[in-house]
């Protein structure tokens, strides 16, 4: 059975050539990059060669972007930082975030910090009212706010500019979960009054377990992580040496073809929408799907049926790959917290598509056969 | 130029049997372990399998492992979670731990945690004595004792049992780091009375960037990182799926050969000592060396002079890895704190050599060679 993944906001396929170009570091070049000795060097060169490749592409400076495991730590680290190192004592952020900005806000409120969530219109976007009027009711302290670039389920964009500008005013910290936006748009950090952003390889044909943190210059703060001097003393621990130089190297790959890629992936999404409303009728689209939206999510929904409560599980059988919501929180028995917030109280059941390069026409026309005859 | 590598100790290389068992994971099975159809579900097969795996080898529950980004991050957690979730007001360590565990508990210090040393003896043993009266001059609140395996640097060994035994006196958590000896010796967690145990692939020619926490189910501890539901809650991050799989195939691995590989290796030490000490005149073993001892690590003592203090760099130059202590904090500009600690005040030029099973005598013998020419 042809498989078909439609779930790449999830995770993406490793580009062969990225994995090329990790193999070296997965042989022969094994030497730990804090060795001083030629072996280390070769590998500490391999990760400050990432680095600066990194951040040429984000508009920024080598020294402002550290290496982590992934999206979840850098994001952690930064909201962590915020408050113990910057001095926030307040964090507004959205209820639609991705469970990793979610559940640190929630245990900061544990702590004593007070969290304040925006209101999020009926398009998925954040009321940017809301934010101000929050930002200017709290005059007893800093605050951090915490909003994402790209809503991982319904794909709905920030104005990220405007969010900075608005931070800016009230000078508040602004963290970015960018994880669904780097490696998939031209990202100027020069240009963004943001003071940390966040990515994670794997979703843009890099290696799992691999992300970056960018600090900015305006904010100095502490490890969560201590030990080592690795990453100039901002994250101990042996680095993970070829999934640095992976993710460097799919950035990189992505960004060369970002233009053809981008235009060919949002030409898949309006097709698979069209399709949806041709053939399936009773369809809709969570989120702000044809305005300012991820052009790799379509987020459909479906009235709920016996048949399309099984959904998922019967397009599984079929090998076709699409899940309910994110992947990180697809375990948990209740629906999704976004669609939850956007759509509240409704029974419809949704499906997110994400789309990659490597997707095609025909995969939408069998998915969509399938659909039919499912549903 | 044939180049020698004498720094296991800081990181072996990957064994091909193991990146071959990376590699589909690397390639078409890249589904994200939490999603919930099939290609998700193979990638979550692969971890629970690696999962019981190591379990298995380290005589416990698959349910008592949990896979995080190396043995810093796992340290960290441990000793996060004894003082925030166990309630622990006092931390003995010793002056000799890697700088995962004393930058820890430097931290945890500035945050008013009590933190005392125990007495390293000359052999680079922990005085137990002091341990026991350390732990019994504490009396109003709970003491996690963090004291390391194996020490990285000179290869002395703790009576792991023994502290096991004086900790459960006392009431105490027991957090052991055996990032060393995870891979290279027999260890039988069901009859350590150990609550946080930690190990790092890359430490016995598994992947970089992945380590597991054993966290003991006496004891029951929230994640450091939040997020997603990874590592049933205890680790948010999709994770390096690779990484676990090259982790359990590395550490069977080890299992499997571990007889014949330590009586090599250890012969390979032997053989070291005697060349040292027969042909290159003034040269010292700091530590237990042919005491109880890692027998993958000889840490020599050369007098200083001003071709000693340019050993590294010469052996560097003649294809020869060698470290002068932990790698972790090679780019220190101080010496390291243990020799600092175990023979104050010397001004001898301490070289770690540390082999693995792929070293010769032979290589020795160059090795031996090229000191006597430099030295």
């Amino acid at each position: 059975m042809q498989r078909i993944y439609f779930d790449n906001a999830a995770t993406t396929a490793l580009d062969p050539k990225v994995l090329e170009e990790m193999l070296p570091f997965l042989t022969e070049k094994f030497g730990n990059p804090s060795s001083i000795y030629s072996y280390g060097r070769e590998s500490k060169m391999g990760i400050e060669s990432a680095r600066k490749t990194v951040a040429k592409i984000l508009h920024t400076k080598p020294g402002n972007i550290f290496f982590t495991s992934g999206g979840t730590e850098s994001s952690n680290t930064a909201i962590r930082a915020a408050i113990r190192d910057l001095g926030c004592n307040h964090i507004i952020t959205s209820p639609i975030e991705h469970h990793a900005t979610l559940h640190c806000a929630e245990y900061w409120e544990h702590q004593g910090i007070k969290v304040s969530y925006v209101t999020i219109l009926p398009t998925g976007h954040v009321d940017l009212d809301s934010l101000r009027n929050l930002l200017a009711s709290h005059t007893d302290g800093k605050t951090l706010v915490t909003l994402m670039h790209a809503n991982n389920e319904i794909g709905n964009l920030l104005p990220i500019q405007e969010v900075g500008e608005i931070c800016k005013e009230h000078d508040a910290v602004f963290h970015c979960d960018t994880v669904q936006t780097v490696g998939h748009y031209p990202i100027d950090l020069s240009q963004i009054n943001v003071h940390f952003a966040t990515g994670a390889g794997h979703k843009f044909h890099g290696p799992k377990g691999v992300g970056i943190l960018y600090i900015s210059d305006e904010v100095s703060i502490k490890p969560m992580i201590n030990g080592g001097g690795q990453e100039r003393n901002m994250r101990a621990g042996t680095e993970n040496l070829y999934g640095i130089v992976g993710f460097a190297k799919a950035l990189q790959m992505a960004t060369e073809t970002y233009e053809q890629d981008s235009t060919y992936i949002r030409s898949l999404k309006r097709y698979m929408a069209e399709q949806l409303q041709q053939q399936l009728g009773d369809v809709s689209f969570n989120g702000d799907w044809d305005g300012q939206s991820l052009y790799t999510v379509l987020n459909a929904s479906f009235p709920k049926t016996e048949k399309s409560e099984m959904l998922l599980m019967s397009l599984d059988m079929a090998g076709i790959c699409v899940s309910g919501g994110s992947a990180c929180s697809s375990g948990a028995s209740v629906g999704s917290h976004v669609i939850n917030c956007i759509d509240p109280g409704s029974d419809r059941v949704p499906v997110r598509f994400s789309f990659c390069k490597h997707n095609t026409t025909a995969e939408i026309d069998t998915v969509i056969e399938k659909l039919k005859e499912i549903l």
